[in-house]
C-alpha cells in the first residue's frame, strides 16, 4: 500500500476505555487514525441503530497524539455508518472495533457491540476486524496483547479479509510470552443460560436482573473456546449472510 | 404432537401492535399462548439485550382471547430470555415474532428487533419463526397474510426445523388471492447506503437523523429480495453460527 492507510476505531465501552486507548497506540503506528467512539458504554447491544431519535456527535480531544476523534450518542453501528457515511474524508482501509472489556466468543458475537461494529464496516465493504480481551475489568492489562493486534492488524492490511467476511479476534488472559499462538477457528456451539435475579424495589414493585451461565456443549478442538482455554490468541471469520444453505433443500420438502 | 402446543408470541414494535394482534390471533388457533412482549418500540434493536439496567415485567390484558399476555421494558431478545426462563411453566414448542411492520429480508435481518428475538429462541433451542410483512404503517393491513402465517406455523409444529435454524418469513403487500406462492430463498446480498440528514437544534447544536437507501446488487432469482419483488411469500433459513466456514484456509496462509 502506497499511501498511508485510514483506519476507522471505534468500540461498545464508550469512548474513554482503556481498551480502545490501547488499540488507538496500536493504529496510530500502522496509519492515519478517525476514531468515532460512542460517549457512554454500550455492552450488549448487538447491532442495534438509531433510527426514532436523532444523534449527537461531537469532535473531542481525550489523548495526544495525531488520531482524530468524535464522540456521538449512538450504538457502536451508529458510530461506524456516521464515520464512513458522514465524517471521514475518504473509504476507510481498515475498520477496527475494541480491544474489548470481555469476550466476544461464540455464541456472544451476536449480543456484541464490539462485533456489530465491526459487521456494520464489512457490510459497507471494508475490511474489518474486532479485538476483545477475555477480562472485562476496567483497568484490564492490555499490554500483552498489543503486538498481536498489530500483527493482525498489518496482516488485514497486507492480504486482504475477503468480501463478506470480518474478523472475530479474542485475546486469553496472559502474559505476552506465554501466548501460544494464533489459531483460526469456528464459533463454538455454546449457549447462555439465564437466570433472572427477581427483587422488590422501595415502592414494591419487582424487577429483574439478567444473570445467567456459559454452557459449551461443544468439544470440538477447532472452536474458539478450545483455542481460547489453551492459551491461544482466536480468529473467527465471521459472516452477515445468515442464511442457513444447507436447509434450504430440506425446507423444500415442506408441504405448504 | 398429543398435547397442545405451548406458543411464545413476541415483536419488536410493541405489545400494542396490530401486527402482534393478527399474530396473537392465528396462534390462538394452534395453541396455548403466552405474549411477552417490549412495553415500547423496540424497532432497529438488533440483538441488544440489557445487562447493565434492571427489566421491569407485568402481566397485563389488552385484547379478549385465552391468551395470556407480559409487557416488559427491555428488549425483544429480553422479552424471550424472560419468557423462556421465568414466565413459562416449561419450555415452549414454537417461537413466534412479528407480524413485523415493516421488512426484514435481505441484510435488514442484522437490525431486526423482530429477527433478534426468534434468533434468541432458536439459540435456546426452540423452533422459532420471525414474521414481517412489507408494509410499515401502524394501520397495514394483516388480514391477507394471516392464513399463510398459520400454515407457515402448522409446517414448523409438524416438520420441526432444523436445529440451528430460524425462519425468516417475509410477506409482500398484495391480497391473499394475489399471493403466488411461498418460495424458500437466500438472503440477498444486499446493503444501506446510508445519509445523514444534518441539523441544527434550537440551542444551534449539530445533530443528524439517520437515513438511507436499500441498495440490491444481488441478481440471483433464488434471493428473497427477488421472491418478494415477485408476488412470492420469501422465507429465509437463518443460523446464529456465523463462522465463514470457507475462508478458514485462506486466513490459514497469512503470515502471523
Amino acid at each position: 500500500m502506497q499511501k498511508k492507510p485510514l483506519i476507522l476505531v471505534t468500540n461498545d465501552d464508550g469512548i474513554t476505555a482503556p481498551g480502545l486507548r490501547a488499540l488507538i497506540l496500536v493504529m496510530n503506528q500502522l496509519g492515519e487514525v478517525v476514531v468515532v467512539a460512542p460517549d457512554s458504554p454500550q455492552s450488549g447491544m448487538g447491532h442495534a441503530i438509531t433510527i426514532n431519535s436523532t444523534l449527537q456527535c461531537s469532535k473531542i480531544k481525550i489523548d495526544e497524539g495525531p488520531q482524530k476523534e468524535y464522540s456521538c450518542s449512538g450504538t457502536p453501528a451508529d458510530c461506524v455508518k456516521l464515520g464512513i457515511n458522514e465524517l471521514l474524508y475518504r473509504k476507510p482501509d481498515l475498520c477496527v472495533s475494541g480491544i474489548n472489556h470481555g469476550s466476544n466468543s461464540s455464541i456472544n458475537v451476536i449480543y456484541s457491540g464490539t462485533m456489530s461494529a465491526a459487521m456494520e464496516a464489512g457490510i459497507e465493504g471494508i475490511p474489518a476486524i474486532g479485538f476483545s480481551l477475555l477480562d472485562f475489568r476496567w483497568d484490564a492489562d492490555f499490554e500483552p496483547v498489543m503486538a498481536f493486534v498489530k500483527k493482525i492488524a498489518q496482516q488485514a492490511l497486507e492480504n486482504l479479509i475477503p468480501r463478506g467476511v470480518v474478523l472475530n479476534v479474542n485475546f486469553p488472559v496472559s502474559k505476552e510470552q506465554e501466548i501460544k499462538g494464533i489459531k483460526i477457528c469456528r464459533q463454538a456451539n455454546a449457549h447462555w443460560v439465564e437466570k433472572f435475579d427477581k427483587r422488590t424495589n422501595p415502592q414494591g414493585k419487582e424487577y429483574y436482573w439478567l444473570t445467567g451461565d456459559f454452557i459449551n456443549e461443544d468439544k470440538g478442538e477447532d472452536t474458539d473456546e478450545w483455542a481460547l482455554k489453551n492459551g491461544y490468541i482466536s480468529i473467527v471469520p465471521t459472516q452477515f449472510d445468515l442464511t442457513a444453505h444447507k436447509s434450504i433443500q430440506q425446507l423444500n420438502t415442506w408441504n405448504f
